[in-house]
């Protein structure tokens, strides 16, 4: 007689997606958000489908009482000036020092210096999560983002490093997961990445696991993508159609269409 | 024989939502925004599709130009920066020079001093209409949102107070009206109630007894979203059902599901 | 014997609107947005569904780097702070350097001095086109916008004029176009004119020959909003119904719908 197989991390990530979303809608976890302003609306309403409860201020003077009582954080470098990147300073330090967890985007490390050294300070404040594309880890971490720099670059930052693209990749350091589900017309809506990044701070705000947050986010975030897709005729009609999806999101679909190794 | 019954401002109140929408759609009044950075885009469609002219300018030096031509101005605190605040200033000092009317929007004054301390020195300038949900009542006001709370407050203020919530509840000390309409949808996009300060805005721009103006563009804009949400399937498809409803709301729907008393 | 008849530049226009759509599909041209706030997000997702990658940063430490690597640059006023201006004044300086294409979109000259002074400043930089409405015109150029006015100011400020309106007019000052596509939803959308001059922009990048791109541009975004119109039940819808139309916009369509003279 054998042993019961122990089920592996990812082949119950379609499960455990399916308890972050109960918690999230059950819970609706306060998610702070320092985000670009191209971004913010469709964040917003991202975050409210799936059940979070957002806000979006950077007032220096009160950005420190919005963290301390917020369940995440989330940090988007999109609209880099001197408010946000201040903001950004007060936000985290609320954050470590309340110990609530907050979720790093770096986006555009890649077309700029200035933010490549801003988002590598941010990345030594240890986030629980660091979202990414290639061309961003590229930029933040000096290396080809291939499976073993995700690792090292997770070890070494103490982090959970989570790349998005055509698949998705999670990892701490220990476990990895990819993520195959979503569609291209994810990258033909502006801010998608930014929300599904929001999207895993709120995740984060219910679930301890860091790397199953993330992944468990990232997934639902595709799946509801693919939902949308089957039902959208254009970019214009996909970015509602996703809104609906998240939404609506059960764990049949969840079950049918995750696709992880 | 009976002298014919007075019909009651309740009750009449689904015909001068039809008048209110009528004069917008035909005066097409300009109405300045000073709101929040998420709420700006859904805030200008929601009065483009009542009829309104929105502009929503904040640089110092010209925002006085743009209320001074303005038909109404909408004061809205969810991005409470110091750009914003300096031309909050200027804007209200210009409404008030001009004898136009001008709507507060507290948002959040409930989760961050410096925004209630801020509000409090509005209220005093004397807005037409303060729009405000239970716990930023509670927190500008001090006191639990009873109705006997927010005559007072009205009376105090000199003000109409519109409380919105599952129930929306408008007063200006003597009169009392509440509007049953509306629906769950609403609470799941993100710069809803911010619109639908707008909007109130937009009809004191085309009527003079601001009770009934607000409490017009409260149930116009509830019933917009009942009607949204038969045709929608989650908080996107909503998003734009309730800019299409709103932009083709006619009297009979307004007669048909209004629910005040 | 009669020689073939020259084809002339109007009757072609659809032809051209077909290939410069295309171009912008293969070659993926990036443009930097200096954009209001208001426009943002719609803008990024109307440039994402034709194929173009937009970018929107104004951080002055950083937007040289960024208009450097651009295809193109845009430049609205919709937002008129101190920020914005600094950063466009850098944005310029680096297009014109780079030799990059850019256009300026003079929002709201009419309502306010500061920008008319600051908008005739940046019109001395020689902007490949300007896309403007008539109240916007009359401001800048301080005469009435009828052809000939259209054409003086397009010679004497070497740049090509589309002025946009129920009719979209375009000139070099030797040639002229009238574009008679369009609906009326399309004011009823905020930053439904911004967005069509982001797409001038993009056309800018793939097409030199300027009054090709401008009104090829401003014909293919006024064809898709007849066949949103189509599909619309009012503004909400339309909002997302002209995005799809712009991404599965065909030379069929283009053909049968442009009507130019």
């Amino acid at each position: 007689m054998h042993a019961p197989q122990m089920p592996s991390f990812t082949s119950e990530l379609p499960h455990i997606a399916g308890d972050v979303l109960a918690r999230i809608r059950e819970r609706r976890p306060r998610v702070h958000c320092i985000t670009n302003s191209v971004a913010q609306n469709f964040t917003a309403n991202v975050l409210l489908a799936a059940g979070a409860i957002p806000s979006m201020t950077v007032a220096p003077d009160e950005i420190g009482e919005f963290v301390a009582r917020a369940d995440a954080l989330l940090v988007n470098l999109g609209t880099f000036n001197q408010e946000r990147r201040d903001a950004t300073e007060i936000a985290i330090a609320t954050a470590v020092e309340s110990c609530r967890p907050w979720v790093l985007d770096p986006v555009f490390v890649d077309r700029s210096l200035p933010r490549t050294a801003f988002a590598r300070r941010l990345v030594a404040e240890r986030p629980t999560v660091v979202r990414l594309n290639d061309g961003e880890f590229s930029a933040l971490a000096g290396a080809t983002p291939d499976d073993e720099a995700l690792r090292r670059y997770a070890l070494n930052q103490e982090c959970v490093v989570a790349l998005t693209g055509a698949t998705d990749h999670a990892t701490d350091g220990a476990r990895f997961v990819r993520v195959e589900n979503g569609d291209p017309l994810m990258g033909r809506v502006t801010a998608m990445g930014c929300a599904g990044t929001a999207l895993v701070a709120a995740a984060l705000a219910v679930e301890g696991d860091a790397l199953a947050a993330a992944a468990a986010a990232l997934m639902a975030f595709a799946v509801a993508g693919e939902v949308a897709a089957a039902r959208a005729h254009g970019p214009g009609s996909f970015a509602a159609e996703i809104i609906d999806a998240l939404y609506g999101l059960d764990r049949g679909t969840l079950r049918t269409r995750g696709r992880v190794t």
